[in-house]
């Protein structure tokens, strides 16, 4: 077996518990050196996280990039700083797996993308779902052309109640730090999940609902939007930190429904569920359903973010190993959403005007 | 026990099988006569309904409003005939039991409802699912602060696929006769869930999705659109003839979400089901949930449709047997959806304005 991909992680943020845990799980991860802005808290994490006390402990983020036992970074960063550090992550030679959003737009996630591919480092961003065994069952129903049928309509909604510390507090509130609120951070997930329902064909046009409800900064807490493509296909979402823990997908074809209500998080670590239904009709009187939706269960040994970053240093492996060039897939599919989600921005910010969606 | 109410059934649309059946199961209903435009397809009927044979058969709708023994008339007429046939019900002292859509616009329900005061008789309309009660128990979860606290957010989907029988002769597709199209029909039962979920309370404006699907003869096959509250409430729904059978309902409040798949027509006829999720969380990693939504089952004995006919004989016979007043719960239920469905049909005619919703 190849030795294991060396990451390094960037800043001590909540989530990197996560992804440090989910690096330990991965079999081809490890984590070598964590790097924050002070050594000391560097050093809590490594302790509050078990990591080994060889652990490389880095005061600096710059610090971190030189350290040539670092092949990978995770980026936790707030989004306004990724453009500065995956750019400079990846001008070391450093693999960047960057937190959702990547970027505050696509012109900085260019920069980005741009720096990886002149270096010839991997990037991916941390949605952690679309590699969840769950979402490959998925996509292989809603690819069957009998059973699915062409996708007509998608709905995604994700909204979380955020508690009065997390509203005054929290990074995602705060405009020069996540400056997109909860359309970069729940609504980035929405907009992928349309994405990825809809194969990844970009619609034409993105229309923001008016009077979203903003922070006394600015920052958006709660907003609604629709996609429209050139035949006629619609989705809509709805992305909150204002109301009940709800992650909703609803993907009707001509011939199917999926759905399923917990795409981002699975409601239990281990088993995941989703239900699809194909050539649902009536009983004669209309009093009840000939077909019922039928319920599928995807079972996974590794959560969805350890499964991630295995995917990940997989594509590493193959650079550092075998010469291979960087993976184009999962660049293009965080492109293609942030590229959706500045038209999103836009017709918020002009008042609901309809903006069309130029990849 | 009181005398059962005795209905006229007024066509012999294919709807009218499963009321009329609904009719003999409602422990206080009976079928006394059926009218139709040709007495030869009335008597068809009521062989094939296994009506005693002593029905009344009646050659015209005028014929069966004249019969005496009609204490109430269920009309499945096409929407386009509704205005006529249920003042006159009226004028007859008739009770109307009137399929959804009740009328083309609000001007002609006006006309309807006031024909219905003015002679004293009660009037509902024939959205069944309302009956069920699944629809009771879900009313009651909402209406907990604890558990549900304010409503933010509601979707609704009602889609089916029409078969090319369907799209090139059913009523709901001809200008003439049900000219809503699949807003008057499907779109019905999302408006009314909608404002079954926000307790009546009306939005300020409508706005339809631009680009709806027509027909040739410019009947609405599909079409979407937004309701806004002044306090930033939202909702969304979809209604179309055009793809794979979904009847989504998820309503998110500010601590909990509802959620069922088939709010319309209950998959099985005798259990129906809902999900409601309060107070639910991530766990420490953000990995798993910890509260589980909820699954709530709820049986009835009765189909929906015949407690609908039960709950409006017994108004019927509150006015018959003690001299009660017709009840305005229901009709005033039926105004507001149909105002909220003018509206969206404004906006839509206007390509997308938005438009007040005035009551």
């Amino acid at each position: 077996m190849a030795a294991p991909i060396r990451f390094g992680i960037m800043g001590c943020a909540d989530i990197a518990r996560k992804i440090c845990r989910a690096i330990g799980l991965a079999h081809n991860a490890a984590v070598v050196a964590v790097g924050s802005r002070s050594a000391d808290k560097a050093r809590r994490f490594i302790a509050d996280n078990g990591l080994p006390e060889n652990t490389h402990v880095h005061g600096s983020y710059e610090e971190l990039l030189e350290d040539p036992a670092v092949d990978a970074v995770y980026v936790p960063l707030p989004t306004s700083l990724h453009v500065q550090w995956a750019v400079a992550a990846a001008g070391k030679g450093k693999h960047v797996l960057l937190e959702k959003p990547p970027a505050l737009n696509a012109a900085e996630l260019d920069r980005i993308l741009e720096a990886c591919e002149v270096n010839g480092v991997q990037i991916m961003d941390g949605t952690m779902w679309m590699h969840h065994p769950r979402t490959a069952k998925m996509r292989e129903l809603l690819s069957d052309p009998d059973r699915f049928g062409q996708v007509k309509r998608t709905n995604s909604i994700f909204s979380f109640n955020g508690d009065s510390d997390f509203l005054k507090n929290d990074i995602r509130v705060k405009p020069d730090l996540d400056g997109l609120g909860a359309l970069g951070d729940a609504g980035w997930y929405c907009i992928r999940s349309i994405l990825w329902a809809n194969d990844y064909d970009l619609p034409r046009t993105a229309i923001a609902f008016p009077n979203p409800v903003k922070n006394e900064a600015g920052v958006v807490l709660s907003c609604d939007a629709s996609l429209h493509w050139e035949d006629g296909r619609v989705a809509t979402f709805h992305c909150s930190f204002l109301a009940h823990l709800t992650m909703d997908l609803t993907v009707i074809g001509s011939k199917g429904t999926l759905q399923l209500n917990d795409f981002i998080v699975p409601i239990e670590q281990k088993s995941a569920h989703f239900t699809f239904a194909s050539g649902s009709c009536f009983d004669d009187l209309v009093d009840s359903w000939t077909t019922f939706p039928k319920k599928h269960v995807v079972s996974t040994d590794l959560p969805q973010e350890a499964l991630m970053v295995s995917e990940f240093s997989s594509l590493v492996a193959a650079i550092k190993e075998s010469g291979a060039k960087p993976d184009h897939k999962w660049p293009t599919i965080s492109r293609k959403t942030q590229v959706v989600l500045d038209a999103v921005k836009t017709s918020l910010d002009s008042g609901s005007k309809p903006v069309q969606i130029v990849f």
